[in-house]
C-alpha cells in the first residue's frame, strides 16, 4: 500500500493526508523524526524533509508540489485542481503561498521555538522570534479573511488544493493555540467548513507527546 | 506580448527566462525593485515576490511552480517535463530543491548580505551568515556533482526543468564569485553544457549596478 512519511505537525504532510482522504485513496502513515536525519529516511529523501510518499510500485515522491502533480497526473478523478489553466494557476499560487511564504514567516519559527528546541535540546524559545511570527500570522489571516469574504473557496468557486493547504497550515498554528478566530470572522466561517469535512477528522485526533492543543482545537463549533 | 516581472539576480526569474527561451516563446522583461514593494506590483502579486508572468490575455501567473505548470498545460511542445509521471516527479523534486532548499540555505542569505543590505541601507553584511551560506553551498555542489556523475542530465536522460532551475541558481552564486568550480569537476562539466546553450546567453549579459561579476562568469570556457 501507498506509504506517507510524515511528522504530525508538518503542514505539507497534513495537506497530503487531506488530499488523499478527499480522494478516498488509502495510505499507511509512517512517523519520521526528521530532525534526527535517520539514514533509512535520507535514502528516500536526501533533503531530509517530510512529506515523502512512496507508491505501491516503489515510485518515491518528495515534497508537496511533486505529490500534488503526480496525483493530478495519475488520479484525474481527484479534481482538486479544478477548471481551466488560469484557474489551476490560481489554486497553485495560493497553495505555494502557504507552502513557502506562510511556512517561512509563521510555521517554521513557531515550530522551531515552541517544539523543536525542546526536542533537540537546542536552547530556550525566543519570545522575540515568536512575537514576530505572530505578527506575520495576523497579516496572513487578514488575507485569508479577505479571500473568504469575496470567494466561496479561496481560489474561486470550487474547493481546491488552495483550501486544503491553507487549512492544513492553520491547523498547525491552531494546535499551538495561536489563532484568535474571533478577530477573523470570514476566515473562521471558511475554516469551519473545511474542519467539518470527513477528510479532516483524522488530523484532529493526532497529538504530540507533551504538547497538548487548546480545547477548541478539535471542536467543530469553535 | 507576455511580460515577465523580474529582478536580474532572482533565481526563479532567471529560471523562467531560460524556460521561455528554450521554448522560443517571446517575452518582454520588466525590472521590479520588489524590496520597495511598489503598489503597481503588489496589485499583481500581494506576496511582493518575483517572478510574475502576465500572459497576453491578462492571466497573471505568480511564482515558478504556477508558471511551470501553466506552460506545461498550455504549451505541451515545450517538453521540459519529459517522460512518465514518475520521471516528471523527479524533475519536479529537483526543481523544488533549488526553488526552496537552495534558495533558503544559500541564495537568500548571500543576496541579503551582499546586495540587499546595501540597496536598503539595512546594516552591514554579516560575515558569519555569509560563511554559513558558503558552507551550505558546498553540500549542494557535492550533490549536483554526484547527480552529474551518474546521470546525463540532473533528473535523468533528458534535459528538464531540474537542469534549468539548478543552473539558474548556480548562475546567481557564480555572479557573486562564490563557486570554486575546480573542486566540482562533474558539476562543472554539466554546468558548462547548460551555459553554452543559446537560451543562457541573455542571462550572462545582465549586470547589477555597482556589483560586477568575476571575469569567468560570462566565459563559456571557464
Amino acid at each position: 500500500m501507498r506509504v506517507l512519511h510524515l511528522y504530525c505537525l508538518n503542514t505539507g504532510a497534513r495537506f497530503c493526508r487531506l488530499l488523499l482522504a478527499e480522494g478516498k485513496l488509502d495510505v499507511l502513515l509512517k512517523l519520521e523524526h526528521f530532525w534526527e536525519a535517520p539514514e533509512s529516511f535520507l535514502v528516500l529523501n536526501p533533503a531530509g524533509t517530510v512529506p515523502v510518499m512512496v507508491e505501491d510500485d516503489g515510485t518515491v515522491l518528495v515534497g508537496t508540489w511533486p505529490i500534488i502533480e503526480y496525483l493530478h497526473d495519475t488520479q484525474p478523478e481527484l479534481a482538486l485542481l479544478p477548471g481551466d489553466p488560469a484557474q489551476k494557476a490560481e489554486a497553485r499560487r495560493l497553495a505555494d503561498w502557504f507552502a513557502v511564504k506562510f511556512e517561512r514567516e509563521v510555521i517554521a519559527p513557531l515550530i522551531n521555538e515552541k517544539l523543536l528546541r525542546r526536542l533537540t535540546g537546542d536552547g530556550v524559545p525566543s519570545s522575540a522570534v515568536i512575537r514576530a511570527a505572530l505578527g506575520n500570522l495576523s497579516a496572513h489571516l487578514e488575507y485569508i479573511n479577505h479571500l473568504a469574504e469575496h470567494r466561496k473557496w479561496l481560489a474561486g468557486s470550487k474547493l481546491s488544493i488552495a483550501d486544503l493547504y491553507a487549512a492544513a497550515a492553520l491547523s498547525v498554528v491552531d494546535y499551538l493555540g495561536d489563532v484568535h478566530w474571533q478577530d477573523w470572522p470570514e476566515a473562521k466561517t471558511w475554516y469551519s467548513r473545511i474542519k467539518s469535512r470527513p477528510s479532516f477528522r483524522a488530523l484532529l485526533t493526532d497529538n504530540v507527546t507533551g504538547l497538548m492543543p487548546p480545547a477548541h482545537y478539535t471542536d467543530l463549533d469553535f
